[in-house]
């Protein structure tokens, strides 16, 4: 461990420009962000990444999946690469932080050991990595970077597969090319990733830095609820076969089974989509948008199938038929151990509080747990807000994390 | 009452031929039709049915609201008119028989009475109203000839303003215009219309026609359920305010109150829309088209009380907040007398079987109800299928209602 470095700090304001600046690509009235994959702001974003990568005297490197990285080498053109990253994506008028500020902390850290001239015994790279927040696929640049893409993941992505193609057709990315993107192994020296919470356990605490020790596995299905289209003023109520009776029943049985069942867990129907969708048309179909979570493996399995067995229950209640796609499963994902002391080290120094806590949101991190040593920080959001414009971290507390970041950068990168 | 025309019969196979080669446009691979209003389909059909009127040898008449009709004038300029017509749009996804069998049977009607050259007391037309099924407004056509179109039916319709906008530009129809459809009261003999029973009473009791005595009224209101959009694998279930929940529960119980408190009603959900929609964002929003129709004006008054009510009861037990939209409204409507024993009486001389029955559905007839006297007879739907694809008419049911149709507006357009 080499505490040479120990005095380095990034330059907050640097920072905060670049910060601002990505801000501003797909701004809403009410200071969030939609940039979802592959949009006309998200590839303003991504053009706005590799230009200002150009600008500041890095290499730009892309690959097959679209995932965009500054690339700052060292002398051993042998030497295995660590990954510093997040994303620029968001979901669906999403919030200014998810994402953004760990690739603008990553830049920052190789900027500050550029301009120090520092050696190391890796690459680095600060990554933007391809579609993380699931408009398409979910986690897609860094599951094609681990070598966990399949030719299934592209064919039933769950934001639909005429949407993926169309665009990838945008950024001229193809299915072979997104197939063929895992690097070596042996070429990955980690993976470090700055994000904000998401959620109030830092902020309640009045802590600096969360150390994540566990991601939280997702498992995601398009649940299709099936009855009849009739008119809606002859029909009797008694003769209709309603698929709205379904998906209703089912999204309040859900979260009642996983709130008295199953604690640790969380569900969401965050859509339904009805056919044919008309006031005076018995709803005839209904696709339910499913997802949920756990950070435990075997009760992982138990909800999956507790769900599907009450989603089936209230099919059959309302005289319907239930049609089920899957549509992936990420299983929850453990910090490396030695990153994580290395994070807490760091914080020691910089004089930050810390405390190790899982993550209830899926990261690129997850991606690539099995394939080289990865951990996430979290800094503080103000009241957990995520996934929204109200999203807001204090710029000291994203200070602080792109520090931690550096530091531990440094510290894994020359030992 | 003259009996002189008693021997005359509409032509079944002219009459075929026409509704053929309607049903053709905009026919779905399942046997229907999808032509909501001035779609590409529904303006094919519009056309379809100009160019066939000029052909027959009938006059073309339209208004400000794009009502089409075929004119055959009597001797007497100043005599009052017989409309005979329903609708040529269908809802999406709907069958072939809902409201282009009325149009194509009073059609043949007057082609009928014009080849006999059978001089009446008033004039006849046979019309195509615009937007019977509600893609825009619902009724539109026929509220505007009656003189119950208001400004803010078109500023604040059921299927959202821009569409409806963008739907006249498309015909060249404008807002002034539409408002000032209205015909006088003096010039209107009475409204006959043909439409298939969207219900399974005549088939179950094997019956040839039914005598409609009153149309059910219809109220409808865009429910919004507000919660608040988060993280949802990050959130706890408990921290949650997911607007899904409002939806459903509403649904739910809104079912359920009128199946056992209101027997004669019916309430339909036809359509959630979910903001922002995405698996992995609690919905913050979510719209509730919600439609209900009960025969019977005091029920109707203490039913939508309940509703509301319910709707309130259900976002404020789940943290939400509610935002009420009130679209429109059609009150219950009572058929003719006189037109009901006519009916009856061509029913007699065809020797087809009849029975008075209300209609749960909602027809342009109900907007005409207090300008003029109408009447509707229904022909049998095998199965009671209605907006679907699955309507069918067996072809002597059509030909034996647009006999009656015939016979009657003979008989009241020669007394």
């Amino acid at each position: 461990m080499t505490q040479a470095f120990s005095y380095l700090r990034i330059n907050p304001d640097r920072m905060l420009d670049a910060f601002n600046q990505v801000a501003s690509i797909g701004a809403t009235a009410d200071s969030g962000v939609d940039r979802p994959t592959f949009s006309e702001a998200h590839l303003a974003a991504r053009k706005w990444f590799r230009d200002h990568i150009e600008q500041s005297g890095f290499e730009f490197h892309t690959d097959g999946a679209g995932n965009h990285s500054a690339v700052l080498p060292c002398d051993d053109p042998s030497a295995p690469t660590l990954i510093l990253g997040s994303h620029l994506d968001s979901v669906p008028n999403g919030g200014r932080f998810d994402g953004a500020l760990g690739v603008m902390a990553a830049l920052e850290a190789l900027k500050t050991i550029q301009e120090n001239r520092i050696k190391l015994r890796v690459h680095l790279e600060a990554m933007d990595f391809t579609d993380e927040e699931g408009t398409l696929v979910g986690l897609l640049g860094s599951a094609a970077l681990a070598g966990h893409l399949r030719p299934d993941d592209l064919e039933r992505p769950r934001g639909g597969r005429g949407k993926l193609l169309e665009g990838m057709q945008r950024v001229r990315l193809n299915e072979s090319g997104m197939l063929n993107a895992a690097r070596r192994k042996e070429a990955l020296a980690g993976y470090l990733e700055l994000h904000i919470e998401q959620g109030k356990r830092l902020e309640r605490a009045n802590l600096d830095i969360g150390i994540v020790n566990a991601i939280v596995g997702i498992w995601s299905y398009r649940l299709t609820f099936i009855g009849k289209a009739d008119h809606a003023g002859s029909t009797t109520m008694e003769d209709r076969r309603d698929a709205s009776l379904g998906s209703s029943a089912f999204t309040l049985a859900a979260r009642e089974t996983v709130m008295r069942d199953f604690p640790n867990c969380v569900v969401n129907v965050g859509r339904m989509e009805f056919a044919p969708g008309a006031f005076n048309i018995v709803p005839a179909q209904v696709d339910v948008s499913l997802e949920f979570r756990s950070p435990d493996e075997e009760q992982f399995d138990r909800l999956d199938q507790v769900l599907l067995d009450l989603a089936e229950r209230e099919a059959g209640r309302f005289g319907l038929s239930l049609k089920t796609e899957y549509l992936g499963r990420h299983s929850p994902s453990l910090m490396d151990e030695t990153v994580r002391n290395t994070f807490a080290e760091a914080c020691n120094d910089l004089g930050l509080s810390h405390t190790p806590l899982p993550s209830g949101a899926g990261h690129d991190a997850q991606s690539l747990a099995d394939v080289c040593p990865v951990g996430m920080i979290f800094v503080p959001s103000v009241d957990g807000a995520s996934h929204s414009p109200r999203e807001f971290t204090e710029w000291i507390d994203c200070v602080n994390g792109a520090n931690v970041l550096l530091q531990t950068a440094l510290r894994l990168g020359s030992g």
